[in-house]
Parts: C-alpha cells; structure tokens; sequence
C-alpha cells in the first residue's frame, strides 16, 4: 500500500524560535480550524486563538463566559489544522493561581506552543468593551506568571505577559514597570495592549522598554500604524486579532441578503468560493486515498 | 432590581407548523451560532446545521468522521443562538438502528426541532465527492425511521428522510418508490437531493409525488432554479446549504492577504464589520446590565 | 413493530413538589450517570451532582479547577440516566454575576431540576479542605440569586442557596442572617454547611429559623444524626454527598488489591457485581429490541 | 518561589518496552481518572480504558452508542492521572479505514500508548452479549491496520490486532489465521478473545502461535486461570477488564442501600474511603501549596 495521503498531525516551530530570527511575527485571530488553516495558507507566522473572536462565533460577549474547556476545544482544533505556532488567548488565566497551574498543564499537554494571560482580575471583560478594567496587584500576577513558569515541562512552551495597563488609564509608566516586573517573574516576552487611535503610547513603551523581552502588538484601533513601522519600532510580533472573524461577519451577512432577496444564489456565487475549494481545504482527496 | 436584558433562551416553533403555513420554508446553512444568528437576523425562516458546514470548519471531510458528539455539540450551539427552528443534518443517523435510536433521544432531548437522516450507509461521503454513493436497501432504511418516530416523545420534534437515489443515479422513479416508502415508515417530510445542474430530476419528482408529504431540496447545483419557482413546482423547503461557509472562506482569504500585503488593515477597515456590530451580536450591552 | 423498550428520557418531578409533600427528601452524592442510577433504584428521592465528586473522579481537587462546562456535562449524563430531580452543586456560580446568568440559562436548558450555589468566593476550595474560606458579601450573593431568579423561565428551575457561614467560622447568627435575606433575593430553599461534628449548630440554626424555606443539610461529619432527627428538627432534605465515591474507592482498591496479589479475580467473583447485572444496568436488552 | 508540588503530567513508558521485558504486562480496567490512577497506585503495569467500563458508567449499553468522541475525552484524563502506558480499547476503529485513519492520529497525538482494535463490524456489540458477532472479512481488517501503522508518528505508538474469532464461534484455527495475518499487516500485538469458561482454547492458540507477537488475554469468563499459569503459557499481557466497575456498582449499592434503610452513614463510615484519602488522591495538598 501506498504511504496514505493524509499525514500525521505536524509539530509547529516554537514560538521563542521565531522570536530569535529577528524578524516580525505577523499573526491572524481565528475562531475556528478552517479560519487557522486559512490564514496560514495566506502567509501568517502564527494564528491567536482569540477570546474574542470565539466567544462571538458562540454569540457570547467576551466576559469570562465561555470556560477553559471550551477554549481549549477549539484552540486544538485549530493546531490540528495548523504547522504554524497556536498563541493561544488565556485571558487572566481562569482564575487565580491554581487556574493558572491548571491551564498551564494542559495547554502544554495539548501541545499549544504560547498562552498569553493578562493581568485583570477574572472575570475578565474584553478591553474595547467600555466599562472599568480593573488590574490585578503587580505581584499577584507575577505569582500568576512564576507558576506558570514553574510548572511548564520545556520552555519552549512560551509565555506571554499581556498588561492591560494601558487599557485601564494607568499610562505608560505602570505599563513598563509591569512588564519589567513580568518579564523577571519570568515572561518570555510582553503583549502591551492598548486602545488609542495612534500608536503613540506604545511607541513611548517601546522607547524606553530596551529589548528585554519581545514586545508585541494588536493595533486594531490604531491599524495605519504599519507592519514595517511597528518593526523598526521594535515590535516582534503584530496580531491581526479579529478582522478575520469581521470579515466573516460582514460576508455572510451579504451573501445570504442576496439570496433571500433574488431567492436565489446565482448572483453570489462568483465571490464566494466553490465547493471544489471546501474540499480541497478539508482534505478530501487525501482522505479518499486512506479508503 | 429591573429584569436582566439578557433573556432565557427562546423556543422556535415547530417545523411542522411552518410547513401547515403553505409558504416555502428558507433554510440558510450554518456552521456556528454566528452564523446560525445573522442567517436569522437576514430573515431565514430555518438553520440547517449542515455536516458539511461543520466539518469543514474543523477542516476534515464529511464523510463521518467528525462523531454525533461532535455535530450535536455545534448544533446545541446554534439553537441557543436562534428562535427559528434548527434543522440538524444527521447524516445516516451515525450508524445502525441502535445509533438512530440514540441520536433521536439526544437530539429531542437538546430541543431540536428537526433532524433530517438520509439513506446512505455508514459511513458516508458527501455527496458531491465523486466515487460511489451506496444506499441502504430501503427497508432497512424504513426500520430506521420506524425506530426515530418510535422513539420520539412529541411528534413535534420532526423526522425528514432524504433519499439520495439521485445522486446514486437511480433515477427519480427510485427516488418517488424510497420516499413513499419512508412516508409510509413515519417520516414527516422528505428531502429529494440531486446534483444535477439543472431541476429537471427534482420537477420531474415533484410532478409525480401528489403531495404525500412536504418536499425539501438543496439547489446547490441548480441554482437558477429560483425560490417562487421552486414553490410554485411544490416544493415546501428549500435549503441554501453551504453558501454561508463558502462566504467565510472567500472573505477571510481576501482579507487577510490584503492586510499581510498591505501591512495594515486599513485598506480592508471599510468591508468589514466594526467590533461594535460583533459586540452587537454577542448582546454585550445586555449582558452589561446583568452585571 | 412493536414500541421499542428502550423509553425516551423520562422528566423528573419538581423539586418544589418533593419539598410540598412535607416529607424529607432523601438524596445521595453522585460522579457518573451510573452512580445516579443506582441511586435511584435504592430508592433515593433525589441526586446530588457533586462538584467533590466529579472533580475527585478526575483527580482534581475540588477547588474550582473543573469549569461549568465540565461539570455539566456530567450532570446532564446523570439526567438521562435518572427520573429523579438532579440537584446541581454549582459552586459560586461558576464567577461573578454574568456567569451565574450563563450558568442558569444553561442548566436549566439542559433539564436540570435545581442548582445549588455557595456564597464563598470564586476561585473556591472545598469545604473540609483546611484553610481559609472567605465569603462573598452578603448583597453581592443576593444581586447573583436575584439574577438566577429572574434569568429562569420557570419557577420550577429550583435555586438553593448554600451559605458557608459556619463553615467560614461565623457563627448561627451569621447563617440565620445571611439565609433570611437570600431568601429575601428569591432563594426557593437554602442550604446550610457545617464541618461541626455534632448537628448542633445546624439544630439551634433550624431552632430561629421559623420554617421560612426548606432547609437542606449535608451530615458528612456529623452522620449520627439520622434522618429521622434532622426531619424532626425541621429539615427538609438531607444530602449524602461523598459516601458514595468513598465507596467506590475502598472497593476498586481491595478488588484490584487482590486480583493482583492473587494473580486471579476468582477471590472477588462473590463480591463484585455479575457481568449481567452491568448489562442490565446498561439496559442492554431494551436496546437490541430495537435492533 | 518553592518549585511547585503539582507535578507536570508524567511520560508512560511504551508498551513495546513493557513487552521486551519479558514480564508479564497486568493491566486493569478503568473507567474513570480515580480509578486509572488506584488501579497504578495497586501497582497494576497498564490501563485498559475500557469501552465496556465507559459505556457503563454512561448507563448505555457497549454497541458502538458512544462515539469517539466520548470515549477519548474519558481516556485523556486517566492518561493525566497516571504515569503507566493507557490501553485504549477502539472497538472497530468507529467504523471505515477513513475512521480508522482519523482515530490513529487523534489518539496519538493525545499521547495515548496503545489502541486496540477488533475484527468485528461496525456497529459492534459487546463480545459477552448474546447475538450474532459479525466478523469483518480478513483483508479488509487487515487493511485498516495498514493504515493505522502507516499514520502513525511513532512505532512506539502500540497497536493491538484483536480477533473476535473465538466469540463468533469460528475455532482457534481461524483465530491463528487471521492474527498471523494481522501481524503480517503491522499489529504489534495480537488480543485473543474467548468467552470460554476455560482456559482451553486460548492454550491452544498459544501452543500453535509460534511467538510472533506478544499475545494479550482477557479472562473474564475463566477467571481461574492464573496470572503465572497464563504467563508460563506464553501470555504477554492479562487484563482484568471489568472488575473495577463490578466493585464499584456492588459497593455503591450496597453503601446507599444501608444508608437510606439505617437513616445515616454511621454504619459504612468503617468500609468506604475516609474524606482524606479522597483529597489525597486528589492531590489537595501538592495544589494547595501553588496557592
């Protein structure tokens, strides 16, 4: 027989890796394996397996509803379909310390190459979201980050502070001291979030930060700040974090307009992909040679 | 204190009744709760939780694999998302007649409104994949409909067989003899599924059926076969199955190329949803005013 | 054909009904559908899905490291296996206020007859463990059962509150208190912990309490106060909450103790259950009347 | 910080290891976490994640009902609670060559040691059950190994050929026939199934088998035959695969049948496991020092 076509699930590069290469990490938001799958045929380093955009894809906000369990499902679903590191969106951990040593155990276990947690106070509301975002005391969430670091098998498996200084009003200072602190409670690298229309916060974090740690950025509220900026900048990694999930949004609602209104589906099927392309992207040929 | 805006989880009604209305019944597929919720925000009077759909989004083959666990997990999800009814694509019934008697107390159980079994045998493939399409002779195929309708404890939740004589190629007087046969064993309602590129086979059915009993097809391949005029021929459900996926894959393609081309998002911030309209689906505000 | 044996999944009578019999509702500790079944058959009125239980069968502790969405998937398993009200202990609530709404929303969707929630802080630690156990203040538990009240869609969704004054070292006033204004927050019963190990608190608590609503006990460390008694003094359920998986812990390991110091299972033949009873438990024979 | 007590997941040895040391592999059945982790602590060399156990404790019957799903989620936690090779039993491989393609790479990715599969036809029943026991013809099985050994990663991933030749009545003849040829196709290890009440046949098989492979028993029906008698035989590996569960359903009776008659649980305080031995196995201590 044949060697079949469909192949043994593929171990993804460590994320630390790519870091080392020295050059940016362009990453893409996903809610599904599909959604992973596409956008590492596209060219992404890397997919975020974001809170947000699988909580929505539930219909659920992104409050700490959907549980660890539910997370961790699709998240590894998505590394099935994927060769290229899942950084998986861990929001404050689930919890408190102990949540945090679970989490760690079994997203390691699973295989998922980063978590990425960040320091609010669980449960945890998104950080577009308007409301107070209160922030969890500075070492209680190094203690977060040191179990986190204790109890991981390889350190390959990366960890990724996230500080939602910014986000909650504390400016740019609390936001280094925090990564600092983090990074020496043992973060491999620091995600400055912020929601300003420019990127000015984030460049001052990165004037004074000095490369102890990979920073990385979401600039969904700030997206003319470019890629090549960013990285001249010293941004190691950029994440694309929902636009996929709104571009989703935006074509499903359009398309299936059209069709209730034509009564019909004629009219879309140029801009939608055809089924040829649904099987190719599950596989079926390879499948259909196991059988 | 005023009652949280988030409200209990709504019961659709029952997919027999909108057939007593004498008006087609519009059925959008889906493959998550988003996409269950905009399909009915758009107008759609039914979701079709297409095992196509579904398995695709976890990038593997419709061809059983993906468990009744796996598809009812998913469709549980879309319910509670939604106040139409939900239409789950069972595929065989997952296997024999203990299976089929298995999946019609779960699905019941779960408050779905419908499950639609077609008379292929484990395991199946799509039907638009080439290669063969077995069928199950139709007796035992009857003794699995006899067992749901059996089973079932109100015969609100609905039983549909579908029949893929056609795609076998057995011609549409196999297709009229299996779907007498399965009205006769309890079915309430039948779906007719053909590939061919135009309606012919399915007019030809409908020509010659009398009515027995509400008649559903998936124009896929057909699609210029429009809605009125499906009606006018006799048919009571007509099901757009997989546009919506097809929708996502093309859109998340051309949106994350441009944003890894472009470096930004900005060129494609216009043709996708904000994050207000995703909070707007996921109730953020209401969920708000629970806390 | 003739009805297939095996039934559709039967509806538990209301736990408010039990509680307006005036009798004391028996109910036993459970960790898989198995457990529940056998439970009933003894002829236990009620369930008690417990998170000590379900989590030690994972060994995990029982400190909030399992999620809802573990926990009730255990607890619908018991539902399907059981016509008994299942009492589901939901810890805090699973977080703040927004989780208790998602929590109720889905238990009661499931069919789950009454949730159980405990006025301590998320993440919580088991109330034998040592250590401390901080409570939520009394108005923010009352805004969560006002929630889970006005979130239900019927009243027969039963909601217990669980206070841990006693067991947090408060005292029977504090418990008195803290239950009259949960009842007050639309609690339909309330349940009381002690680690004490006579019932006397629980006795001078039932002494005040004036029969405002059901009052629920679970004897783990004061067991020689039988049922009886507890009924007498004004209970109105009584919980066996663990014995049962203390049970299965000494029996698998004095069975395996000896099928491997003996090199045979002839030795415990006589004691563990037939190969035929497990079949009968399975309802083996109903399901091949349907096949 | 102390390094913290929680441990991550430990590595089992391979099976293929066990075997080469020329020792008798005792493996007992589980279907839970709890009971995979007593069963090691006893000092049991394997786990066999029993479909018979795990169906059980779902209170339906063992006939292909739970899906692959089901039974790999139940599986992974045992495997996290030990640190012995876990022996997944697969049944058909849930259905096709395609399923089987499916159910080698999910389970080896999840870092299970062994699968064993058995030579009847999907959707099986129990081996013990009365009925007809259909066999898959011989090529066709041995094609599903070929495509299990092809997919895996690793040959350290152990897959078992299990003949139900013996259960369908067809002779030790056909038994040898068919495991030679099943050896020949790839399987590591052969299972030889008999509900004889003696040793008898399976004697016969070993005489005739030659040490192809390792050979596997499952003496639930012969019990008398002892663990050195099989070894000395030519037995690789004897599982005891059910008398967890049996212990489990008489205790579990037993225990609430004498609570609900007596009114309290004084009476088998002495015979079921204390609280702390719960929370050891639960490892309280080791989680709460990462608090």
């Amino acid at each position: 027989m044949a060697r079949p076509a469909v192949r043994p699930f593929l171990q993804a590069p460590a994320l630390g890796d790519l870091f080392r290469q020295d050059r940016l990490v362009r990453t893409a938001g996903a809610h599904s394996a599909l959604g992973a799958a596409i956008a590492q045929e596209v060219g992404f380093d890397a997919i975020w397996a974001s809170s947000f955009e699988i909580s929505a894809a539930r219909c659920l906000p992104d409050a700490s509803l959907l549980t660890m369990t539910d997370y961790l499902q699709v998240t590894v679903q998505m590394l099935e379909a994927c060769a290229v590191p899942i950084v998986a969106d861990v929001d404050t951990g689930f919890g408190g310390t102990m949540n945090v040593a679970h989490m760690v155990r079994e997203y390691e276990r699973e295989g998922i190459s980063a978590v990425c947690m960040e320091d609010k106070i669980f449960p945890k509301l998104n950080s577009f979201a308007a409301g107070a975002h209160e922030l969890l005391p500075t070492m209680e969430f190094c203690r977060k980050l040191e179990v986190a670091t204790e109890l991981r098998q390889s350190d390959q498996f990366h960890i990724i502070a996230r500080t939602e200084a910014l986000i909650a009003g504390h400016g740019v200072d609390e936001a280094l001291e925090r990564c600092e602190q983090y990074v020496c409670a043992g973060a491999d690298s620091v995600l400055v979030h912020s929601k300003s229309t420019t990127p000015e916060p984030i460049m001052r974090f990165l004037a004074h930060w000095g490369g102890r740690a990979p920073v990385i950025v979401v600039p969904t509220t700030y997206p003319s700040w470019n890629a090549e900026e960013a990285h001249a900048a010293g941004v190691s990694m950029i994440i694309y974090a929902n636009q996929s999930l709104r571009a989703t949004v935006s074509s499903m609602r359009s398309v299936l307009e059209t069709i209730l209104k034509e009564g019909t589906s004629v009219p879309v099927e140029e801009q939608i992909a055809p089924v040829s392309e649904i099987f190719r992207l599950q596989q079926l040929d390879q499948w259909l040679e196991v059988e």
